[in-house]
């Protein structure tokens, strides 16, 4: 039997690294169907960014999933704790960040899962990355392999077409500066994006928190300037 | 380090499995963390039976985990297709069953993950078996060793403290008969538990699908009678 490999789910955050890979799905030919997650995330800002990112990319379908919070608390990004504010590429890199969220891109990847047999799709984009921001367990290549071989263990699909699934991450070896770059040829409008942790702002970026940071020395990498607005 | 073994969670359906693996859970010595799932199944009475298998057990902590019915259409589960009565073995046998629910156990076992972390305990255990109901794919020891692999790539824990997880899966070489006898050994309440498929008997059991008819069989080949009313 012939896989169908004409559609793809992406998992689409509405930041700049998942918006990179829906064009770079759509750029392989796939007809593609976003999922984007609501899950108690403080930075509920990046959910209207995803619309919209969906929307100009003119996906076949994006769905918000619902995440039942009880299991995400304890991390900087749903809970009491402050989001760390400019801290230098040592702090950044050393241990697994306050920002971690517990089995975060598990749970992801197992809806995205569940929905992609729904859908009839055997190829998963997803926007790790291990090179900017390596503290995260979730975003290392062994991880993805692993998802990728229980994906074809766990589903009817996986048992009846030979273990058609596969998951893509093409940015897990990139730099920021390199995903900027690749987006940018594509097309991506990145003015349409949000990276900030920082709720307080609503939807205005802070500059100083991690994923600000990172962004701005990408864009600083690439040579080209960040269509955003920072609050200073 | 010292790993923390003293505490367990446990995936607790309300079914006749999932109680048995508590009654396990608990004999040896784990503090139990009880976690059902609201995925939009047609019997929903089984999360009645749940909260009461639960509060008898006297578990630390029971949650009831809201999953987003979007990824999980498409099975006769939670679908508007009938669920298939009085199938003989050979039909029960033949394939991957209509009540096959996407990435069901992926799901599942991933909130478990994400909630674990929060509570801190790295022994989950889930009633999966492979024996008498042997269509579905997220039952057989191949995926649950996947899943150990991925939980300890995946988290935080897994890093730090060296793959601590365990995915236990007590019953998954045991024929259903072993499973009541081993549970009717620990105390367990088989009145309390709930296993038919059919919504329509509101918790009165139809003795006719698919899971009332291997209940049913279980507890013919343990000599046992299932304390359960049945509809005729």
């Amino acid at each position: 039997m012939t896989v169908d490999r004409s559609k793809a789910v992406v998992l689409l955050s509405g930041g700049l690294d998942s918006s990179t890979i829906l064009a770079i799905a759509q750029d392989q030919g796939f007809d593609c169907y976003a999922i984007s997650f609501d899950y108690g995330q403080r930075h509920k800002f990046e959910l209207e960014s995803a619309k919209k990112v969906a929307a100009k990319a003119g996906v076949t379908q994006h769905i918000i999933y619902q995440l039942d919070t009880q299991a995400f608390s304890g991390s900087a990004l749903t809970g009491a704790v402050d989001v760390p504010k400019d801290r230098n590429e040592g702090e950044m890199s050393a241990g697994i960040p306050i920002t971690y969220v517990p089995a975060r891109n598990t749970v992801f990847l197992s809806a995205a899962l569940g929905w992609s047999e729904v859908v009839e799709s055997y190829d998963l984009f997803v926007g790790v990355n291990a090179v900017d921001y390596s503290g995260y367990p979730d975003c290392r290549p062994e991880y993805i392999e692993a998802f990728e071989t229980l994906a074809n263990l766990a589903t009817k699909a996986g048992v009846e077409q030979g273990a058609p699934y596969r998951i893509h991450a093409p940015l897990i070896s990139m730099t920021k500066g390199e995903i900027i770059e690749t987006g940018t040829k594509l097309g991506v409008d990145y003015g349409l994006t949000h990276s900030c942790y920082d709720p307080s702002l609503e939807g205005v970026s802070c500059g100083h928190c991690d994923s600000c940071q990172l962004r701005l020395k990408g864009f600083e990498a690439a040579g080209l300037t960040d269509p955003l607005t920072y609050a200073d």
